[in-house]
């Protein structure tokens, strides 16, 4: 399914991994990009604030982009946030011409007005150029910006090439409603809605309106399963899913230490080969690791992925 | 048990009843006080954020305080934090007149080093006298204000009238170990440390060293039971219970909103007689209510008291 | 000259004079009107950030405003931001029958977006009464918040009780071109502005539009002699004298010393009899005092009101 | 002069300049690299934040290290401020290799207590070596990071590779006094102390023991004879000197402007060929541009330099 306003399920937020060492794990990512094609995700987005963008260098950025893109069969998303907007320009291109479905840009952090915000838009679209399908991530928890209603219909509204939110905003369900219900009053053109979090709020978000889940929670063969079920109109089917994971779901969504759960739990299924971060970075405690096996076992007890 | 470094169980966050003209509500506030006592609270803290004690003039304050102490018979806590220490020093000295057990601070949003977080408390208790048992509300979440093991040392030796930290750090079960190691060093006195964040790492926080909880969750009762599993050693009845009710609590868990869901559960439950908050507020649209109503209706299926 | 959209001149932003023992100093208070009243402004501010009033407990601000208010032939402004919609009206309305011409309003930290902004303003128009006329703070250096020209024009569009705005965004001539301009085009009503941030651009605010300023730098009679020289088109001499106060100007604007700084001054001029402030506050080291009287000594070189 | 603990004078903070498309223009950079020497500079520091270093790509940082440290006879600083520590060790380690002769390090704004910054400092060293000599950044108006004394002192000794301190606290004076007084008493090994803020303040840094100025004012020339003039203790005449210029340095010390009102300077006195700065950027409307000019042809009355 190519990506699009009505693309749905769930892109997989990937993890950049990294041998002992610290240079990218090339091995690792190919297991990745098939671990996630294989737990059902209709797409992959690279290179977001969870996996460790910054950190790594352009011609590292270009490789990565390279390897997923040539292996995946989904779309690939790419994340171009930049402090500047020709180095935004120059990944968004690269990225399109290696084969990626689009970029996502994030906000940078001292947006402040809602003129700001939409103003910013209009140059990162002015930069990379119109013909490049984009992804607005409205993530105010750690980016500090924050996007009403009114703000992303604007900028929907003056680019097209914008096909779809990544919605995290918390609280945020009411801000899927207010979108959707301007859609449906005629307001506002369709765009896809995938939702980040963690997943934090992924047993209400679909009700809401959302087309599904754009995060990197450890479980994407869960994520897929729970997408499904609401879909089918099995909500209490999807509720007991997602209770049984919201235990894990929620210590994975501390902010500094969450990369750390998200890696050691991807590692502990066997996708990547370590939980090591380019520093700076959090690591966890031989406690909050026993602390997150605790979680994994209780949950192997309703969901057998987790009997690790 | 009277408040002291030895305080354990569960210290109830009391929200501030109104009537819908936004008076308070003296009746509900008296059914609260009971209900938190019947729950097994151990003691109750008012005029916390969380009971919006900013909205309060300060005659109110009082008279709330006065019903509160005069009812109850576990040890009251009193929010004192105020923008001036003369206030401050007022609404504490005039609380503990009335029977207060002691009051709680909280750093003002401005403090960013040490020396300035220190600096300020010891101000403090110069201001209120340091005859005045208080606690220590570590908060960062909506106070910005990060304090590290180190500095709630510091303030520790430096003030014997500190009995209790209020530890609502997230993440934070790093620090409770951190400050639990010191004290079995030798290196830091004793105090009591009661956990808060809506009790959403509530599964870990006692075996890390909480002595139990100071929060205002709609189930005080789940609250006071999960302390004594753990207490008893019961790790996965405790972590059942736990499981059971943290799609309710991480509901409740969403800043800004969070209070609303708070109060429409209490009124569900009967304890509260609106759920009224004292403008500027946020209140829940019927699709919120409706999703909290669903999230009771599931939990009453495990925990009967959430039949309602 | 009433207090109106069309005000001009300088309101002076009234410190509050404290006893040594921290009380209420009623005679300064007297003193300071008076020589605000002197020095040629056109109307007064109590009870704003820089006059300590979060410090104040309800009862000592309606006997400030009652002083003032009776005492002064100019109009009265009075600082009514709470936390909560209630106490902001009580002072609002107790204000306005005690004599006051008006209030001000500043936005609470926390808002962000537009729609927040724009809606908690309707909110405090509905608390105090749309017939209570008041002036906007816009200062977002301390405040956090950021108001763009569109969110100004749209408070201003909803409520015509709004008669001034306080502008202090820092940088913020743009702003006040913008505002002007779109009143010249006839898309925005006429309200007053008049200019805070200690007047450290005061030089060139006046020929971007503004009407004059609203601060509380110690020279309240240079600022009254700046503004008319503006208006009498004098560009260079005012800027001359300008220039000649900015060095002091600027030692002021440290935010957090600025206070000591500011009342160490109308302390030395005789106005005020102490500086103290009410505490959690910061002092004027000896070295500090000796930097700001060796400013004044150097300006009195130029504007005899220095020699102190 | 070496760049040492005894480093004196002024080191300029470059700007980095552009042609109108956007790319590098090294022939400006040879004469600004000219200009700052004869201005009387004693050091140059390239790629800080007001060198727009964030929006230069990799390749580009190291030909501009190289351009300038090839020409320039005073020593190079190289600012290497980066969000990943391989980063950060990259461009630290080709730069000393290119001839720099040190780097500098700002700290990143998540850092809130004592111990992150402290920790993140020695992770930083960790990575570059401790065989490079560094520039310890305290710029807590943009970076957010308060670095108490305390915390300072912390870092220096833990790091004798830290040879300066580029001080631009706000307000920031009793930090300087409070820093070298621990060093008089002998708790705190000596270190360099340059003062930035744009020179809001060098009026009094130099007597409060600050060894003279890293700022990208667009009078160099000025700040070394300023710098000279309290060597030579004519205070007087320095605060003469100071004052005349004060106008414009306050206009350039709007954050946000301010890089364009320095590059406007810049190319008016004909060291830069274009004020072009990259994307995103805010740039000078034509009023601010002529209150620049007016501010420059006041000055020329007094400072011939300004005579453009």
């Amino acid at each position: 399914m190519a990506f699009s306003v009505s693309s749905k399920g769930v892109y997989a937020i990937a993890t950049t991994p990294f041998l002992k060492d610290g240079s990218v794990d090339f091995t690792s990512i190919d297991r990745l990009t098939d671990f996630y094609e294989e737990s059902g995700c209709t797409g992959i987005t690279i290179l977001g604030i969870m996996g460790e963008a910054p950190k790594l260098e352009p011609e590292e950025s270009r490789a990565i982009v390279k390897r997923v893109v040539s292996r995946a069969k989904v779309p690939v998303i790419v994340g171009v946030s930049a402090p500047g907007f020709a180095g935004m320009r120059s990944l968004a291109r690269d990225s399109m011409e290696m084969g990626a479905a689009g970029v996502m840009i994030a906000p940078p952090p001292a947006l402040r007005t809602d003129d700001q915000i939409v103003g910013y838009f209009a140059g990162a679209v002015d930069a990379i150029g119109d013909d490049v399908p984009w992804v607005l991530q409205d993530y105010p928890l750690t980016l500090t910006v924050v996007m009403s209603p009114g703000v992303i219909a604007r900028i929907m509204t003056n680019h097209s090439s914008c096909l779809m939110l990544k919605h995290e905003d918390w609280p945020g369900l009411e801000k899927i409603s207010t979108l959707r219900s301007l859609q449906i009053a005629g307001e506002l053109r369709p765009f896809s809605i995938l939702c980040g979090n963690g997943g934090m709020f992924l047993d209400f978000e679909p009700e809401r309106g959302a087309d599904g889940a754009m995060t990197g929670y450890g479980f994407p063969d869960m994520l897929t399963e729970l997408i499904g079920l609401f879909a089918a109109g099995k909500r209490d089917e999807a509720h007991d899913l997602f209770d049984a994971h919201l235990p894990l779901i929620r210590y994975e969504q501390q902010l500094s230490v969450g990369l750390a759960v998200r890696k050691h739990v991807l590692k502990r299924r066997g996708v990547i080969t370590t939980d090591t971060q380019r520093k700076p970075a959090q690591s966890l405690s031989s406690t909050a690791k026993a602390e997150v096996d605790y979680l994994l076992s209780r949950l192997a007890r309703y969901d057998k992925r987790a009997a690790l």
